[in-house]
């Protein structure tokens, strides 16, 4: 199967990396916003090298290889010689992603009571040319002026850019440690850069590349297709230039539906599905807001990628307040403001969520109570909070559609990759789709007090209208209900004094029309106004689930040292694919009964259990397992014949402890529950210190 | 939005019910099969009359328009015009299809340790050119002569059949009630059909239609295009004759990945994922087999289902014992024979699984053993056995590549659909790929004893043979790898005895080719096999959720009188959407710390919950979640607030129970858990018997 160069555009990850981002949605912002100050010693700097649990430098290619050879992941229709970008989950990388998912639902769905959507895969084609995505939701690319490639163009210039940086650290004998994967990039031939490897750059030029770095995602088109041609970028792989301009690629899946053909696209984001329903979530929840809706599921963006997304309907009115802020106020996270980045720099500030709205670094309440709630998520997991960072996105990046965005990145040995945006995208889709279809998704409201209002209000005496003006009724209606108050307070005066008035409508006659006080009545009036009506600003936390699975992969990746150097993946109990590993002393019949009897029992619990009866030895098996992340083992010796008493072991210390199946049984659940940690554990029961046979 | 006229074609089921059938995979039995004997009181009959759980007739419109107005589901788009077809659930149903998903993990990949895959929504080319799908993935349509709408062949002959014999009954003044829909279906005007309202027909023909209808499912593109033009049927939307022969039209979406446009397809199913990853998956369950994959996810086929379907690998030797088959034998199903059918009768008849194997009525205990886990599965979800059959495909239907093939149907007021298939699909699909790719994908299993071949080996002496044949080599050899034993015993003889053999090759000089002793050598040899090569057979359960959900929801379904009729969802209790309605008496702000209270920890022991504080009656507010199908409720009163003690509402008798918290919340775990039911509950509970204030 020939892979189409596309699935090579842009794509710097093993498993489903293709950025999610598009520069479509991008604003100026409206606020002013508080400079995060930069201390002097805070430099320009690459991405920092990937370490593992025990920092030590993360080598790729063994996590990699792990998990291939584990089946996490395998390329899709691998025997027909794979699909670049596609990749399928085997068990333990099902189990995984169910695991996230299922923390996802209950961190957010459930304790915040939001009500859940889910759509087709595919929506139709009016939908997304309302929200703007089939104009606007693309990639600048470039293409190889001889093979026709197609690269996406900010990726291309970020590689040669970062080797050229790399040659010249290495001609000054600096070491070259990037992201855990010097050896891999240093190998990596990249054609028409001959000079790079060892090749020193003068001062200014590496001052210049890494601030091209440090704000490669603010180029537009124009800005995109400078650098490619000043810095004679070309294809890495063929050595040949680009041709330029670069251009915009739409990155949605095109399909038809039935005979009739009508156009779809698989849906680029699940957000869309959450926006057309509103009105009925609203009525759902009995027209009350605050009101969130969630959606989980795959979306198609030129890569398949499963995803879970939630829309937090918020009344743009009061400052966007969130009742429940203060109790995330405390909670501390990394933010790389724009203002840094667009300075040159790419160092991140450890802030409170409490402190950063304060100071503007955050927008309001709401969007800070929704970071911090994706911080505490993304810890849950397992992750790294030194390997969590918030960045806000910059002006191209965004939106004169996005009020405020800023992307979770996680730190891999592919340096900071985005794994959930989270963006105030305002009153825009809501307002598009009712402006599309004529159907108002607006909030109505009770007012607390009435709202009284005064006001000069022009009518027209319809009856008498039609037959003065006959084909032009329509073009003077228009004018006069255009009429601003200004105007009308003029006109109400003049209608007073003349019993007539003059107005300009361009298309009617000399473009002079004259309304007697027959046909039109001008007068101050005062209304009482009951209910108000407001379309809802959206904040939107979006998740890229497979993004989150690899980088946990890496970053919970470590060797433990012996006589061998074995791997261990330290997911946390709840996220683990298989909670508790069952190993037999060995293959006598005797344990057969016990073994099965713990396993319904263990699978009555909801715990997720695997047996290993291979012949290998009691360490060797407990090595398999730990490869899987298995955070538990129990083994059944002949001791356990006797007295039905078992050892618990935990894979990270290797530790164990001995007692009861009911009591072992029950500090599992405590330990999968999160109720109770390995070290209370260990505390309170018997410890077993026979030693592990290798 | 325009709605094409595809998504009319085959278009009868309100909800994505689109027929999953195929006709593509069909075969001839090879199997004899024992005929179930249809006593003579059996007769022909019209998909029988839906009721509801109360027997009384069901009324689809109630159903529809509680379900659409709960926001169980609505049209995709709908602000749009919708796309018929296609549909969004909101919370309820989501939480609803979320629970069946779980239900279907528990019952089958936990219960029978599956292993899970996870493909991409997106196939490419030639994995489904491989599979068949390309050629053969197709429904026959048939197109209106003049405006060109699309129709699928076999429906639209259905439903105009259907027409006339209701038209018959009437003129004959019999009750028209087909499945529980009478009014609507009277309604709808069928052009081109201005004579079936009332219209007698000779009994013959009454004859003639209900066999065909009997056996509609049998009919290839000849025989629909026959009945046509026989029975004048044409295009009930606009009275116009079809175009004939009917012609097939793929049912697959087409896609293309990337700039390059590798042509692909949105999976037809998800089988294709597990089959094309047997080799990493045998590799996973240590070499051992039997072996179970599964998947969960939606899969394209001119509606979006989702769907969960698993794949169970068995050797085909042996007859396809199953080591588990005992504990299921008792199972009772209803079970539709293809041979009743083809007598154009559709009685199902009541047979354990234990006789159904025993007497050849199905095939093999493997899949007999699917079939009682499916069963099992559909009545654990809250089917009535009642309305759940298993109906044996026809000849017409199955395939060449399939070896047997039953649906589970349930029945509705839509009549008999089909909501589970459980195929044998032999060998064919890891065949076909292993022949595509050349990667084997079988099962090598060591001997338990030695197997000792002897037989007669033909082997050419390459280094002459070329020389003498030179471009008929190939040829040559060919026709001698291909003699069987019988033909390699006379020959070696021959050879022994003359020195040179005469073969036939047709495709050389005179056809006839002379061997010298020079050339090849015929000889008896010994050789032993360690080891067993095969390919797996696979039986398949494949399950459409969404099917399920709305077939579910139209069998649970009923209506309490009172002083109004109330409609009531009896979902069970782990099904449910929602498991607790929390009901304060009133407004009285004293309960608001009691009710948060009972939130929190109802939350924390995983219970979905949902309180309804507003102004109107406690009976009110219990009748609004009895149509959401909520089976519990919970009534906090003043009394609560000096003891602690709460009420228990049982959602389908209405009774009550009172006690502690802790008792009630315990009580609601072990409900919703099924370790004890409610009749249980309200034994040992005391009653409560304050009145439901309306």
């Amino acid at each position: 199967m020939r892979q189409p160069s596309l699935l090579r555009f842009g794509h710097r990850f093993s498993i489903e990396f293709q950025s999610k981002r598009s520069r479509v949605f991008s604003s100026s912002p409206t606020s002013q916003r508080f400079k995060l100050q930069l201390s002097k010693t805070q430099q320009p700097e690459m991405a920092p090298e990937m370490t593992t649990l025990k920092g030590r430098p993360l080598d790729r290619t063994a996590v990699d290889s792990l998990l291939r050879r584990r089946f996490f992941y395998a390329p899709t229709a691998d025997i027909y010689g794979g699909v670049a970008g596609f990749f399928d989950f085997g068990p333990p990388g099902c189990s995984l992603q169910a695991n996230i998912i299922e923390t996802w639902r209950r961190h957010f769905v459930l304790e915040e009571d939001m009500l859940e959507v889910d759509s087709p895969m595919i929506t139709p084609y009016a939908v997304l040319k309302s929200s703007g995505h089939v104009e606007r939701f693309c990639d600048f690319v470039a293409k190889d002026s001889v093979n026709g490639d197609i690269l996406r163009a900010d990726h291309v210039v970020e590689e040669i850019l970062e080797a050229r940086l790399r040659g010249d650290k290495e001609a000054r004998g600096e070491t070259v440690e990037v992201a855990g994967n010097a050896k891999k990039k240093k190998k990596k031939k990249l054609k028409g850069e001959t000079a790079t490897e060892g090749l020193k750059l003068d001062d200014a030029v590496v001052q210049e590349y890494s601030e091209i770095l440090a704000k490669i995602d603010n180029y537009d088109g124009t800005g995109l297709s400078e650098l490619i041609s000043k810095h004679d970028i070309r294809n890495p792989s063929s050595g040949n230039k680009f041709s330029l301009p670069v251009y915009t690629q739409n990155l949605m899946f095109a399909v038809s539906i039935g005979a009739g053909k009508l156009p779809a696209y698989l849906r680029p984001e699940t957000a869309q599905g959450q926006f057309l329903n509103f009105s009925k979530l609203l009525e759902f929840n009995q027209q009350s807001m605050p009101l969130a809706s969630a959606s989980i599921g795959k979306s198609g963006r030129n890569e398949i990628a499963p995803r879970a997304g939630l829309l937090h309907y918020v009344d743009p009115e009061g400052g966007k307040k969130h009742h429940r802020f203060h109790e995330v106020a405390d909670v501390k996270i990394n933010l790389l403001d724009r203002h840094v980045q667009l300075a040159g720099k790419t160092n991140a500030i450890p802030i409170t969520l409490g402190e950063a709205v304060q100071n503007g670094a955050v927008d309001n309440e709401t969007i800070g109570y929704f970071i911090a709630r994706i911080q505490l998520f993304l810890t849950k997991l397992g992750l790294d909070p030194n390997k969590i960072r918030f960045r806000e996105h910059m002006e191209n990046e965004m939106g004169k559609l996005l009020y405020f965005c800023v992307d979770a990145e996680l730190l891999t040995s592919y340096g900071w990759i985005e794994a959930v945006g989270c963006a105030d995208r305002s009153a825009y889709d809501l307002s598009c789709h009712t402006k599309a279809t004529g159907v108002p998704l607006v909030v109505r409201e009770s007012r607390k007090e009435p709202l009284v209002v005064t006001e000069f209000v022009a009518e027209t005496h319809k009856a008498k209208f039609g037959p003065r003006f006959k084909k032009d009724r329509k073009a003077v209606q228009s004018v006069v209900d255009q009429l601003t108050q200004d105007v009308k307070e003029k006109l109400s005066l003049e209608l007073k004094e003349n019993g007539k008035i003059t107005i300009d409508v361009p298309e009617v006659g000399d473009g002079k029309v004259e309304l007697t006080s027959e046909l039109i009545k001008i007068e101050q009036q005062t209304r009482t106004e009951y209910t108000r009506e407001f379309i809802p600003n959206v904040i939107e936390p979006s998740f890229g689930i497979g993004r989150i699975l690899y980088s946990l992969c890496e970053q919970v990746f470590w060797t433990r040292e012996g006589s061998e150097e074995r791997a261990v993946l330290s997911f946390p109990p709840a996220i683990a694919p298989t909670k508790v590993l069952l190993v037999p002393l060995s293959a006598n019949p005797d344990f057969k009964p016990l073994v099965a009897n713990l396993t319904k029992e263990l699978r009555r619990q909801g715990l997720s259990t695997r047996v290993d009866d291979s012949s290998a030895s009691i360490g060797k098996r407990y090595s398999r397992n730990d490869e899987l992340g298995t955070p538990l083992g129990i083994t059944v010796d002949f001791q356990s014949l006797k007295d039905e008493t078992i050892t618990l072991r935990d894979r990270d210390t290797t530790a164990q402890v001995r007692a009861g199946q009911d009591e072992i049984i029950e500090a599992i659940v405590r330990l999968v529950k999160g109720t109770e940690t390995w070290s209370q554990i260990s505390a309170r029961l018997p410890k077993f210190e026979g030693q592990e046979l290798e």
